[in-house]
Order: structure tokens, then C-alpha cells, then sequence
């Protein structure tokens, strides 16, 4: 039923949306890593750093944010599968070449897919929330570079970004 | 109750995070579009524009994520107000000099604070949906570039990315 | 936007899907009704009509679900639009000579679209949820004509079904 | 726990609503498919035909709105288990006998209790979702004969209607 | 519709649940706050009071589940209307005399209903979130006295709880 | 990962919430039985126990509005992992000398973590529910005695409450 000469195993052979049967794959050990980054300026930079100590922990709420949107990825992808995710965590840390923060998810599941999706959901919507704490300060931060860093267990193996 | 000095106001004076009442703020016409693309290989693009007329409508089903994405923006993003949205639509076009597509959604409401969050969690979506759909053949591709083109409506006026 | 000749207002002049611009539509005062039923056996419909005494109120649930549902409107269909609903009542009547249960919601709104598919959607879930709750004793229950009986409000007025 | 001598095993011997034991069930193979109709004037589906091609595509817009409710069935219907969805399918066709769209939809998963209320709230949402897009043009559709036509796997073994 | 001589609004004249028809209330400013606490051995809140600096901000995470639930409780409770919130704080204070922490919520909007359930369900949820985040250390811990201590707008005028 | 010498599993050692990694522990049957109070007045409790009959049936909405709350816990509560339910059931009595009703839920599962967050949120909606339609008629009702009176399963072992 997938669509193995194009490649695009989201249809069927007349072209048709599906979520793939994924019925008859093993439950295995799976992870994903995924990362990404909210560019700003550095005065917007240092105004997060400061406030961390005592005006109100930006990337406290933006890690909690990736965390929750890590749950809800199978209802904001069309044709994701529910997986029982066992692991999420959610690393943001300050980059002053950027200058930025660079955002990095982890996430675990025993499933029959993997949870690519899962990471880059929460990378992204972190990196949503950490545009809506300080658009206040500045409305020209772009969110840059979301990709897949690491990718493991399941048929198609490892995969790992060169960097 | 907001924190003029630093301007977070999503924190309160003593730095805890907090909904920002908008109880008096006007309800005014507001219109915001973000923009945001998918960057892939060459061959990859190409699995994608021919699909659409006969292998599966990857861009259909995007902008489809990103329109129901939009929806759920005050359920993703902790300090986001729910608004009554009023228009949401997604451009998507393909770009051959990236090599990518291309996201751009408009979102307009009557309500009273902005619809910025609402287009930017449109094109992320949107973006993530592609990803999803195409990973099977390229796990290398990367979200870039969302950033807010167009703000109008409200207080503090138009915003405009200077091209 | 809207695509006057073909009559479809869900896409655009290039045929995409988007969320219809009301912005400029006024708030009115609106309102819809809707029904269908869920036709079974004249042994099941005893099971149901029975059970409200002493085993279990089946419509009662039913009515439940069917309120709760016509809040998920807008998440449930892709293009229709977030509403304030204003009232939601679901009224489930025994009809023996289906035999069956007839389902009818009304609801309303003050907003600047038609509850329409809030009446519809409060329906369908009404009647999937009697046949989950009854599928143990028949599987080949069916839904059945699922209509709207009447709109009011806005500009294209009243719609009422000939009986 | 259950209600043996009514059948409505979602009743205890109280007669209170619960959500079944299924923590001693097996975890099998299941399969469900269900189909329903949206029944219109041969007009209104000349417009869905053609519509496909340049005007906007009905179809494609309603499979995905019933692959994404199949997720949402245990948020929809009250007393249905979460349950891990390993395959959905749409299938829509254009019957003009009727004349309308005839839906079924397939639902497997790997879990303790079986996906009949899965396929039959995707087949529903699916109509509900072409009704939302013709409704402009039409709004004496009505949505009919929304029905199980096979169910295996578990220990009540395969159901399957007679054609 | 609604049951005068009971007083139970939320069942019309034949007992049946519905949501109640607000359709012709105005839309006036309303306000709510409720409050609640989490009652723990005095070693168990050392530790979350210790936690905040360095350890991990429990009263942190707690205020953004409560802001966040007060935007799903028209989700959550069954007859409750969706409203258009406009603010949402949360106040979590360490009360060595319990010992415990106290939970007070404020929630405003604009709408044509009170907000009393979204601050009782902001309180009820933060005082989960403490639960979850300390259960691994002391499982006796209890959530006491959620009461509405303000509730301003609307017909039915201004209710304030006697200290 | 966890932080052991506080005992606050949910941050990691530079105390930064995560949702800790469950992927190595054993799928094991798990139940928790949680309960709660709503205490009011006789007068209020007395149109209740009455309602039952003729007037509306407070408890049996609770009883499913706290059934459907189970299914959400993991999208209310930040830190929850996502779990298949496969049991719930809520017990609502009327204490006379409260006065008021107690709301019991049992919740089970055959996952990797316990399911005490899912039987307080079930009771505690439960709750909210009962205060949302009696409301009208005594707004200075409380919700009281939240706990855990059972769980087992796990490798921790069985607790039980006192009493």
C-alpha cells in the first residue's frame, strides 16, 4: 500500500494521504534528537539572561512548552501515530555568537515508529514560546535551523547528523 | 502588574509568569503573516512537485496542518491568549533556488491582542508536516527562517520586515 | 478570495483550502438545529429504554458527549472557525417505529458564522456514542440521516427543512 | 463488574457508566472498517468532481479530517479506551447512484479492545467535513447509513455484515 | 428552560442536562479568584522551598499547568461555556503553619458568563502538578479547601467569602 | 539523570524540569485509587439526592466529566507520561454528615508508571463538576481531602493509605 518508486510512503499508490500501517513492526527501543535555535539580537540576549536570576525564567517556560507540545505531536501532524513517549527533556542554552538560544530535544518511546516528529515538535514549539515571551522587546527574531541530529533503533537504524 | 523596566511582560514584577490581562484593551481588526521554509535536496523537491499531480499532495496536506495548527495555538503556547480567529490561510510555494517550499500564512482576528503566535505556529506546522512527509527519503532537511513578515491592528501598529 | 463561480467558499481562486475571511461579517445572533438516528433492533431499543430506570442511562450519556462535542467543533473539521457557543441542548426521544433513537441538537451563538456544524457535529457524536454503548449487544446498528433542520441569523437568513 | 444479564457492559450492576476492565485482554491483532454516505443533489457532487481537479479538492480534505478524528476517538466518546492506532485509511468515492460520496474508513491497532468506534467517528467526521465545504451550496445534504461492515480480531472473533 | 423551583440551572424542566442559553446576557467585565492548597509533611515542603533556587522550581511549573488549565476548562467541565479569557495569574505561597503551599488564582474576561470554574480549575491543577512533581518523596500529601474567595460581573453581582 | 539526593525525580541535576525516562522499567499491572469531597450545606446536598430522581442527575455528570478527565491527565499535568488506560471507574456517594459527596476513582493500566496522577485528576474534575452545577444555588462550596488511598503495582510496591 506505501508508494515505494516515489518514495512518499504517506500515500497510497493512487496518491492518496494515509497513516501507514505499521501494524505487523516490532516494538523497539527508539530515540530522537533534534535541534534548533531562536536568533535575536544581543541586548534581546541579554535581557533573557539576566531575567533567568530574578525577572521571570524564559527558557523555564519554554522548556515546559516543549515538553507538553512533545505529547501532542500526533494531534498536530496529520498522519503521525500516537506513541507512548517515555522520555522527553529539553536542553536551552544561551549562545552568544548566534547571538541566541539554541534549543535541543531528546525523546524515548518503546514503539513500533520512531519519534523524530516528537523532537522536532518540541524544539519547535519551545522556540514558539520563546518568541512570544520577549516579542514584546523585539518582533524581528527569526527561528532557524530545525533539523534531525540523531535518530536510533528501528529497521532503518541509526542515523546521526555530520557536523 | 507587567515589568516596564524589563520589558518581559509576561512576567509580573516579581519575575513569575503570567497570562497579560488584556480585560481593556479594545477589540480591534488584526492581521498578522509569518513566514517560514523547508530547505531540502534538489531531488527531494522534485519528488514533491511531481507528486502533487499524481504520487500524494504533500503541500495539500501542509497547509492543511498548518490552517488546524493555527487553531490550537492558545493550547501550545502557556502565556497565549485564545482568540475568535477570523481567517487563516497558507501559501506554499516551491522554490527552486533554495532548494525548498516556501510557508507563508495570514491569520486575522476582531480580537484584543495580536494573531502574531497564531501565523508563526501555522508555518511551524506547516513546515513540520513537509518534514514528516518527506523524512522517508531525506531525514537531512532543516526548518529555517520563520520570522514574522506583517503585524497590523492594535496599540503598537504596524510592524513590517524590511526586505 | 472565495471562488464565487464554482460556489465552493472553502478555496480559494487557485483551489486551496483556506479558513473563509469573516472579519467584516457582523455578530448576530444565530442559531441551528440538526438531527439524525441511530436505527437498531426492537430488542435493543427495549435494552435502552429499560435500562434509564435501574441499568444505565444510555441517553443521558449519549446527551453528554453530544454537548461536549459540539464544543470540539473547530477542532474536529479543518476549516470551520473557533465560535463563542452560547447554548447546546440535546434532545434524544425514543421512536419505536425505526426502531430506534431520533437525536436533535440545537445551538447557538452570538458570533459571525453559522453553528451549523456544531449542530451536526453534536449529533454524530450523540449517535456514535449510543452505538458504543450498545455495540455489545447489536453491531449492526446504523446512523441515519444526518440533516440539518434549521438556521437562523445572518446574512443568508433563515433555512428551514420541508417536513 | 460488568451488567451480564442487561448486555450494556458500559453500566456496572448499578447502573453507573464506567470505562470497561480491559487490563486482563490480550493484546491482538485488530482490524475495523466501517462506511457511511453524504447524500446530495447530483449538482452538488458534479461540483465535488470537477472540483478535484482545478477548483479545490473536497475529498482530500475530508480523508485527513478522518485520519485526524480517528485519533480523537477516546477524547470524543466517553467511555471508549485510548488505544494505540496502527493503520488508518480513507477511502472516497463518488457514487452517483445515490447520487453522493460514499466513505470507509480502516482502522488496525495492536490493542486490548477493538477499533470499531475508531472507524465509524473517521467515517463520521469525514462526512461531516464535505458537508462543512458543500454547505454553501447545499444545505439539504444529509449524512446516512454510517455502519460497521467488518470487525476482527479479540475473543468475540470476526463480525462482518451481509451485503 | 432552566429549573427555577430547584435551582439547578444546568437541567431544564425534565431534568436533562444541557448548556445553559446565555445567548442574551451582555458581555461584562468579570473577574474570579479561587484558592486551594497542598498540605505535605514539613520535611517535604523544605525540600520544594530549597528546590527553587538550585534543585528545580516546582511552584514554577505548577503556575504554568494551572494557567494552561484555565484555558481547557470549558474542555474539561461538561456544561461549562468556552470563554474568551483575558488574564490568568497564579500566586503560590509556601505556608510553613499548614505546612504546605497555598494556590490563588485570578482570571478575568470579558465574556457573557463568569469565570469562577476556570479559576477553581487553574487552582486544582496547579495543586496536581505539585503532587506529581513531589509524589516520589511523600504520598500522603492532600489538596484541601478549593473555594472561590471572589467572584465580580455579571447580573448576579459581586460574592466575596467572609475571612 | 533523576536527582537523588533531593528526591525531586522530576528535574535533572542542574534542576531543569524533564519527563523522566521510563523506556527500562517493565510493563506491570498498575492501579491507584484516589478520593476527594465536595462539602456544602444540607440544603444544597438535599436538592441533589433529590434531583437523582426527577430533577437532574448531578453525579452522573460528574461521574463521566471524571472518567473523560482520566484520558486528558497527561495533557493537564506538564510532567505526566501518556499511559493506555484500561480502567475507570468513579464512585459518588452522598455523606450526609459531611455533608457533602465523596468522589472515589479507580484508575488501571498495564504501563511502565503508575496512574496516581490519573485517579486525582479524575476525582478532582469529578469535583469541579458537582461545584459547576450546584453553583448557582451555593457558591461557597470546597473541594477537601484530595489523596491517594491506594496504589499498587511497580516496582515500589503497594501503598495504601491509613485510615
Amino acid at each position: 500500500m506505501s508508494h515505494p518508486e516515489s518514495g512518499l510512503t504517506h500515500f497510497d499508490d493512487q496518491g492518496r494521504a494515509h497513516m501507514v500501517d505499521v501494524s505487523d513492526k516490532p516494538f523497539t527501543a527508539r530515540i530522537a534528537v533534534a535541534r534548533g535555535a531562536v536568533k535575536m539580537s544581543a541586548e534581546t540576549l541579554a535581557l533573557i539572561t539576566e531575567g533567568r536570576a530574578k525577572k521571570g525564567d524564559v527558557l523555564g517556560v519554554a522548556r515546559l512548552a516543549g515538553i507538553m507540545a512533545a505529547k501532542k505531536t500526533a494531534d498536530l501532524i496529520p498522519l503521525c501515530h500516537p506513541l507512548p513517549i517515555t522520555k522527553v527533556a529539553l536542553d536551552l542554552t544561551v549562545d552568544p555568537t548566534l547571538p541566541g538560544i539554541v534549543v535541543e530535544a531528546t525523546v524515548k518511546t518503546g514503539g513500533q515508529t520512531g519519534v523524530e516528529m516528537e523532537a522536532l515538535t518540541a524544539v519547535s514549539v519551545a522556540c514558539l514560546t520563546i518568541y512570544d515571551m520577549v516579542k514584546a522587546v523585539e518582533k524581528s527574531m527569526s527561528i532557524e535551523g530545525i533539523h534531525l541530529i540523531l535518530k536510533d533503533g528501528g529497521k532503518s537504524g541509526r542515523y546521526e547528523t555530520k557536523l
